[in-house]
């Protein structure tokens, strides 16, 4: 199969996510990184790409939008790795180049910037994906069609959490930086990691949210952001969730969790060990199901030999292909409106803690 | 050692708290269970005293606590195991005829209930004991011990849940009927199980709550009481609690967790394995403490060899013969507080979620 | 139901088994504990009678079993927890005072003990039991069960393994002394906890043994019996077993595991969480069966609350008690040719080491 | 980096591990593939070549060995993934044209093979590299590495064992026809995953075996390799290892655990959940080691995301990359004489075990 041609925006010397979408795109055989606008700062631009062996480096995502849309084998996509406050000027400017965009999540660092992209993929007509990247897990897949089958009957409630420790402290590097700076990240733990918790909710049960009542809390003294946070959620036909979400809790590096019940059974997962998910029906025994268990859709190896973060990650990039070159509807995979349903999760968040857990309506 | 002289009230055939008082009272052969008033149905009364062999048996509590009262040898304690809302008279009763008050939790079916238990309490000399069972298992007071000495470091947060799937449905049978019949209970999921989980949320951090937000659910059709509940708890020195209650999670059978956070470690605790517990320290790899870990206290086996729910139980009852005795202060153990806490805790949850989840302070 | 009355023969203080045993015949309301020559030390054994609160105190068995048959309200049965080469002579007076008896495993030090255990069995009528305690918690009568029924179809191999970490140094305690003793133990881990290994393997497939091949291992200098074993079994109908059993294996406590696998399925037990089995029937997702799984025979509460290893002791007790009175058979109870099978299994052990992993046919 | 370039022997259309060796070879983005000699079916090699975009097909290792070599920009390495029976062929044609080979395991199919590949090794400047990839999981590294420091003390004993069940009743597939036909395989289980389990013993003790005793059975009617067998072996300094390996143990996918255990400490990790690891010093509560602990060398993404078979993979072909080009000595890597060692396993443990279990010496 001809290989897409992929530009990188973001993603230079010491940045961490920028190196994940590069093996996740690479991991099928589907992408070839050719060009990139890796920093900001126009040396390290320069050397990041040569050391990843880049076609073409340009200083500006400006101008790479630009040369890109006129070049006969230009880039067919862009990834947007960037800090949260930097996504839709580069997001803009590619869509309305015409070429398609993958952007990390959250969408964006406010609702206003939401708003730009929101237009912009309106008017364009390349197609717009956003990383939640979990939804591309095999048994998450997996989930969500014995949701959408019925397996568990009637949704009641829905357990989702996605807790870390790294900000246990005060803490400063590269990392950390700009997520606990509101400027760049616009919210804290409901953010960075809260996002893909409730992304989570409403793709396993395919229902959207209505309402939401949170506390937020900062526990390192002089953080600006949220480091921890307890949400309740209402979603459609009286399902009820509770999230937590925290980068304070000691013990825990990436423990994302969602448990799903309903009238006739229950589910569990956790992504720590995402190669098994525990499937209850009522007055049954619990079962184990491995990956691969329905469907062996987005696995590579037979199950037993454990596939994870960047297997799931490359679900997307070769979904994505698949979507790009037509052969894939590509409605199963996240994009604007899975990025615009975070970004009012995180405003809702916030507001709603400012009023004491008052409820929030969309 | 000489064994103490256990009545019963409650506990006659097909009951199920009572045969668990009465193996607990057996474990560590410091009781002798001699007299009861086992049901208010006087023909089961009798057959239930026969079958288990009791010296003396009564039709009601009230002649109970007279004579025994007035017996050279009478009843050291006796036991209530009666439903919520037949607790406070028998107490009251016995606590007047000066008999020290072993009580099944929660204390009583309403507000008012728990009042004539807590007047009498204070007048008596006799001791009141609540089995809050789960906090006489070896880990748990250990997890309480770490707490005290500051292993975790300030503590910030607890997740702490109960969660049962055996009223997933429409249910009609012993244990169910009075469960559900708020008249009985007074509460549903969050009296008969909501209460342990908040009640280690207070003992293993040794902090009072001081405001409860909640929503409570009823997802069967007809329901008259909560199956399902979503809490938020703020306790002293700023620390927040999350608590999910359920008797609807499919999958899950009496699946009591809670795990507490600090600033230096946190640690995770589950009922159904409790023989280890989780210690994570932050930058340091996560321990499995085994019981018997920091003290054997509570334990009669090596550890390797589980240990369960009886023997968290009979700890109780051990510990309270010491009390009685003199030789224990009494002072770890669950009495009047720990029950009017619970008390103030469903009534909380009842307010709050009738005010859409408004704070209800103490 | 009426009490039956026990005896026992050591246990005195200081002593492990017996406490276990005690509490054993306690839980479940069926024994009464009335006499006992809990020591050979006459000054230890009065000490100990009197702690425990025992009618009669004997200063030896031989005295006891004598006394005890002699008067009308004697005791029905007797424990013998003993160290193992001091089984055999008060099984022996106990039996041919026609006295059943209750005798902690392995069977004797020795062959020839073993063997005039054997012959007083057939001669008295009283019963003989041993505790192969392991055969009594509910999910390995489970396992048999299923076995026997044909769940995991023709039965083709079996893993088991006891392991546990206490003797890793040289160490010297009175639970070690007698049990590092050759003399008094006659073997070492093998027959401390290599017979249960053993023994649950032929309970749960219903299969004899019919040769064994072993390494013998003392891994500790100076140490004089073995302090783990590797061992290979082959059983009736070509069915094939792994054993493994050690004292100096770090990181284990009672790490007793038994895996048995058929043309059908297979399933996994785990003494220290002892409430759940996995089951795999082959093409279909593994189950976790909890206790009460099929039967809720010999538990005592519902499932997701932890029983442990004194239930399970407790159960052979229960049993015990109603084989006596005659309502149960006692077949499935385990009795002298477990504890020959035990005896076999720990010679051929020896004889197969010392000859360089030689099969030792039965 | 300057990508390498890389061609490969097999690995046609429907194989399973060339489609592994070349995404380990993407992963890292340090190698091209550039030819192949797809299958020896003319036809299909080139259909395969086409559907995965290699600049040069063969259709014979040998023309592509003398091609390649001749070539200016030809091919730095082959990967060489055949059936067993056609290991040898290729690697001495492509060692003899002085290109680099990286050789699925085991080494062949027969010790003359074996010895063929051995001589070429030896008298080649090419270097010579077998895709034993469990030892190059991140903790497998930690587990070598605690061993070599000393943490678990002097090494007593190892359980290793790697079991499956997709052999469990007679099967016809392409994986499976090639691995029962023993003119194509050489051996069953012990050959296809049983060299791992022994491999792993070697690598993390860094012991060598001096002797095997081995029990091979063939469970399915009419197999004519092993499916199942129990082995011991010793290794230098006494060390004593216990081996499993099936393939017809229902319940299991890619089952592969090793347990080490010293005087000081034990450890256990099981690769279907290979980011965690438990370490046992004596005396103290096990720890549990997450992927990166001690060294990130090997990993991509921080703990927690988990990765897996695929990455492990992917670290011998970074890492053999390393070493062509000169940065990495390349001497943890496996090479011949891990595959000589596995060679002498499978013929150690067929002639011990059609000699009813004698020991092997080598």
């Amino acid at each position: 199969m001809k290989k897409l041609k992929l530009g990188m925006v973001g993603g230079g010397q010491g940045a961490f996510i920028g190196g994940v979408h590069r093996i996740a795109a690479r991991m099928d055989d589907r992408w070839e990184l050719v060009s990139g606008a890796l920093s900001s700062n126009k040396e390290r631009a320069k050397v990041s790409a040569d050391e990843i062996g880049l076609l073409r480096s340009y200083s500006s995502f400006e101008e790479m939008a630009k040369v890109e849309a006129s070049l006969e084998d230009g880039i067919d996509a862009v990834s947007i790795v960037t800090p949260n406050n930097v996504h839709s000027a580069p997001v803009v400017a590619f869509l309305n180049a015409g070429i398609h965009v993958i952007c990390d999540k959250p969408l964006a660092a406010t609702m206003e910037q939401a708003n730009q992209i929101s237009e912009s993929v309106e008017k364009s007509e390349a197609r717009f994906f956003l990383t939640h990247n979990y939804t591309a897990y095999p048994l998450i897949r997996q989930a969500q069609k014995l949701v959408k089958e019925g397996a568990l009957g009637q949704i009641r409630m829905v357990q989702s959490e996605y807790v870390q420790d790294w900000l246990t402290n005060e803490t400063s590097n590269r990392q950390a930086d700009w997520r606990t700076d509101p400027k760049q990240s616009g919210a804290g733990s409901i953010g960075d990691i809260g996002t893909h918790a409730f992304n989570l909710v409403e793709f396993v049960t395919g229902l959207k949210t209505e309402a939401i009542s949170a506390e937020l809390h900062s526990f390192v003294t002089g953080r600006k952001v949220d480091d921890n946070a307890h949400i309740r959620a209402r979603l459609q036909d009286g399902v009820k969730a509770q999230i937590w979400t925290s980068q304070v809790a000691v013990g825990h590096e990436n423990d994302l969790r969602i448990r799903v019940y309903g009238d006739k059974g229950g589910l569990e997962w956790r992504q720590e060990n995402p190669n098994q998910m525990r499937l209850s029906i009522f007055g049954e025994p619990s079962k184990i199901l491995t990956r691969g268990y329905g469907s062996d859709a987005g696995t590579r190896i037979p199950p037993g030999h454990p596939e994870g973060y960047l297997e799931g990650f490359a679900n997307l990039y070769s979904e994505i292909a698949d979507t790009i070159i037509g052969i894939n509807s590509g409605e199963n995979l996240p994009g604007l409106q899975s990025g615009l349903n975070g970004m009012w999760f995180i405003s809702a968040c916030q507001e709603s803690s400012e009023n004491d857990g008052r409820w929030v309506f969309r």
